[in-house]
């Protein structure tokens, strides 16, 4: 029986990634090899990479002529120095809104100054900052769109004169945004985009033009464009898998159909949080993230109670984060309201246990 | 119907590989989750981590006490320039054996001085050079074991006073080597390992203690190392193929009896090479790869009648690079002797018909 998967990510994909690419794995499309055995040069993964990144950018409204789309290695981690690595010349911005964002400006300061020019660390993470000044001679500004731990997001997109750079890994897909805004984001593929393995990273053209040191080949943006996103072998099967889930995505009609039912599955939780007295919301409320859902139980000592009906009901992977504690459900794209539901039931009915 | 697939990478991979996986896409062992949605800290990923490590040093009669395994991104490309970061402190000495090893001395060049105390260049790398001096202050000395490009592999490990470093890439689990000869080892999965999307580091543990700069975390052998490989989210389905893939080879008798089955291709495939007229072998006798089969023909204008036959055969991915031009066949582990002897036929075939 398929459990309800709540997990942060790796996460849930739609039930179209697993059937497909369960078959390609034993055969590709009836051309008598397996998706793991084909040559990355060949016109079947060429022609995949290439609908992967024209799909990644058609579905946010972006021109293949002002940007470009990578699929590369090494997750998020890998980009938080990417970005310095290419970008860093004097100074650049951060906004640090939970563990992900410390991560990442811990990388860039091997690579020059760091202006962290917002925290919200003093209230651990439960909010993002609305005030701070941003110098504009920054070579970025550097914001994590979504946060995964603390189940805040950015309701909306910070206006800066220098360029916009954003971790977008778990909010990727999820909403209409005006992606322009930004010069450079990039995503882990493992929690909207498909499983564990590649990167998406999507960059204005015009700023491969200002990389501002010499970057070994694998860390340069510019080389990785230039080879078409194939400068070395590609992790073949996540890429397919990922061009997958985006056309899975564009044929029930795009972010804008997906962010309503996001909205819908988000709000039925958060509600549940909110009028059921055993439990509470740990994000505040204005900043509540619509994929990662954050809480707590009112009375720590129940916990077995609320574990085991949860259990019951084949609910996986909603434990919280140590460093939140309580509960977290993941409520990717793929996860199916039905799912949501069954999480609610399962409040409710602890709710009326007690 | 199954082709015969002498990709030269990615590339075949054994029947249980696709079968198993495919079922795992779909459902892993009964747990209601797929492989690609269940988290890397599950408890069932975590043993496929520990499984694929330990059976990695097993396959190579390393000590876990000795040797440690990780499972990284980025392909060999990325362990060109990790290598160097982590240890090329003042000099290091390489040996310039085709294309991989001329891309791994480029990326070191970034960080220290590189002594290139042989190459093969002179002759477009059709042998292993066998007379050169390593200084033995070189923090150390590299090689490519096997060269995909042009067929060649190291008939003997070096003997050098300082760390042996090699890219295995294409020879991984081929052969029986003392291992323990070499200080650091690397390879791209995708040709005897796995599929692409991950790459084997084996390191000696005492190497970590000496890692020469600041290294950012996620190119430092010893970060990765300290989180049992899972620094970040790795590539969880290439790992689990990967690990699937090493069971095979263990149930079949490891590495010793692979290297009987590989002789054994790989001697029916240069026989038939030295044997028709038709066809000339490429590497240097004494330096020929058994994974890697490079050979031309005699006469060019023929190319079209062998080129039919080979596709009516079934036969996949035999063109040769197109810095040596002809034919490779790259016989893996995974790769029948059924396929081979179809190759066979093919050649003989040509001869007959000529």
């Amino acid at each position: 029986m398929k459990k309800h998967n709540f997990s942060a990510g790796p996460s849930i994909l739609s039930k179209d990634v697993f059937t497909t690419s369960s078959k390609s794995v034993l055969e590709l499309d009836n051309i008598g090899l397996s998706v793991l055995e084909i040559s990355h040069r060949s016109k079947e993964f060429v022609k995949i990479m290439e609908d992967a990144r024209s799909l990644s950018l058609e579905l946010m409204d972006l021109s293949q002529d002002e940007y470009t789309s990578l699929f590369l290695q090494g997750g998020a981690s890998m980009q938080f120095l990417m970005v310095a690595y290419n970008f860093l010349s004097t100074s650049a911005s951060y906004i640090d809104t939970g563990a992900w964002s410390t991560k990442a400006i811990k990388e860039a300061k091997l690579f020059g100054k760091v202006n962290e020019v917002a925290s919200s660390k003093d209230n651990n993470y439960n909010y993002i900052p609305k005030d701070y000044i941003v110098p504009s001679e920054s070579n970025y500004l550097h914001i994590t769109s979504n946060n995964t731990i603390f189940g805040t997001q950015f309701s909306e997109i910070p206006n800066v004169d220098c360029p916009l750079f954003a971790d977008v890994s778990s909010g990727i897909f999820s909403r209409s945004l005006d992606y322009s805004k930004f010069s450079l984001i990039y995503a882990g593929a493992q929690k909207n985009l498909g499983p564990a393995g590649t990167t998406l990273v999507v960059i204005k053209r015009s700023l491969l033009n200002e990389i501002c040191r010499e970057v070994p080949s694998m860390l340069s943006y510019k080389i990785h464009n230039d080879k078409d996103s194939m400068f070395n072998t590609p992790p073949v099967f996540p890429i397919y898998a990922c061009k997958l889930s985006m056309e899975w995505l564009k044929s029930i009609g795009g972010i804008k159909e997906i962010e309503k039912r996001n909205r819908l599955k988000a709000n039925k939780l958060y509600d549940e949080i909110d009028n059921n007295e055993l439990f509470e919301g740990f994000a505040a409320v204005e900043d509540r993230s619509i994929m990662n859902v954050t809480f707590n139980l009112t009375d720590q000592s129940k916990k077995d109670i609320f574990d085991e009906i949860v259990l019951k009901k084949n609910i996986s992977g909603i434990n919280g984060h140590r460093s939140v504690g309580g509960y977290r459900a993941s409520i990717y794209n793929a996860l199916s309201l039905d799912s949501v539901e069954t999480l609610v039931d399962a409040m409710k009915q602890f709710e009326k246990n007690i």
